[in-house]
């Protein structure tokens, strides 16, 4: 009997938190992809943590995840966001059909992955394995400099490759939905939780990003999930994170 | 008259370091691929530091750089290491010829660029726009935890994928080089130049790891490169640094 090609997406990520996963349950709920969010699925049903933390430690022949997000399809497992999300993004009609089209929006998903990870740093300076609480000053120090300086040069990038995309400025490539564009509303709306003063003072700079945000919001599926229990709180254990002394000072 | 295909890349990166533009320069020398190093061409023939910061801020419809290393072939203009790589690797005989290879190649490539971040944040873990010297105290925290947790755990990581490669433990992916490989030597290279110390003392824990350095550097086109000229020295002023005070301790 030939094995029927395997349609279920398996999604291991960590079941608390959004984090990078979410940019990969994104593209899976946008495309109405049949997936196991496995992290999520109760112990009896193969699920929990310790399941997730297995695929990370099983021993294991060929390409084998670093850290998570992973990403499992039959005997195919990926892991690192963006590879997944360009591995994807033709199978979910969420990447354009040319190859140059594709480089561009890879670029776009690396580059939102840039300031996720200056995000995390801001509350995260000095170790990952340390309790904010023990990095509180350092913390200070890097998310002045995040709210200050990179944050505005990151979306200043986006406003213009909305600005001057050729085939008008709905959608970061071309003229239809990709995931760069389902990155992008991810990462507004963590900075916007995160940072809501520095937010709101940046807001007038980048209003195509803000729509661009807001259609995506609008979607069909997406505000199904978003309005789903599927779609987990933003929390002080994720990667955006709003403690208020790293925000923007009040006015 | 039909124009001719373009043969010749161009890449734009700053002219007095290796940085994230060395990944791509090991790639195009491995491949013996013609290309012009923009940045370390005399303002006379119009290259220079004001050449390469042109094509950050010039006015460009469709893809654009948000950083460097950018590289262009034609109208076809690149950024984000990991991108420009996935997109090279194929044309210069870097990548293997399936899918799922080449989502795994990218993956080694971008945990590759990960530790990249990690290494330099070692020595700017507050902000890329401040001095070293400013952000001193903070290094020495960040940089132990990268030397006692990150390195360990990355090394852990790429030696296991050597060990577990299906098809022998010469190279990441395959059989045959791939730009990951290219990566690794420089990581590894970079990480001894900046943690001499530490590197040492890991060393017995990642023999196919620094097997495959000694093999990448061995490689005609690689030896020749890195014995000329057009190889930048590592020094203070890039991502590796060698700071003695952030390495391990001595014994």
């Amino acid at each position: 009997m030939a094995d029927a090609k395997p349609e279920r997406y398996e999604l291991y990520y960590w079941p608390t938190i959004q984090g990078r996963g979410e940019f990969v349950r994104l593209a899976l709920e946008e495309a109405g992809a049949e997936y196991v969010d496995v992290g999520r699925l109760s112990g009896k049903e193969g699920g929990g943590e310790d399941s997730i933390q297995g695929i990370l430690e099983e021993r294991r022949r060929g390409p084998r995840p670093f850290a998570l997000p992973a990403l499992k399809l039959g005997d195919t497992v990926l892991s690192q966001t963006g590879a997944i999300l360009h591995w994807l993004g033709p199978r979910l009609g969420l990447a354009p059909p040319d190859e140059d089209g594709r480089a561009w929006t890879l670029e776009l998903a690396l580059t939102v992955a840039d300031l996720v990870t200056e995000a995390h740093d801001a509350h995260h300076p000095i170790a990952s394995g340390l309790y904010y609480e023990d990095q509180r000053e350092e913390a200070r120090r890097r998310a002045a400099d995040v709210v200050a300086s990179r944050i505005p040069r990151f979306m200043a990038h986006f406003e213009a490759a909305l600005h001057e995309n050729p085939a008008g400025s709905d959608y970061l490539v071309g003229d239809e939905l990709t995931y760069a564009d389902l990155s992008l509303f991810q990462l507004v709306s963590g900075l916007e939780y995160a940072f809501p003063r520095a937010m709101k003072v940046l807001s007038s700079e980048y209003p195509l990003c803000l729509a661009l945000q807001a259609r995506v919001a609008g979607r069909p599926r997406i505000a199904a999930y978003l309005a789903s229990p599927r779609r987990i709180p933003f929390n002080e254990m994720g990667i955006f994170r709003h403690y208020d002394e790293l925000d923007a000072p009040a006015r």
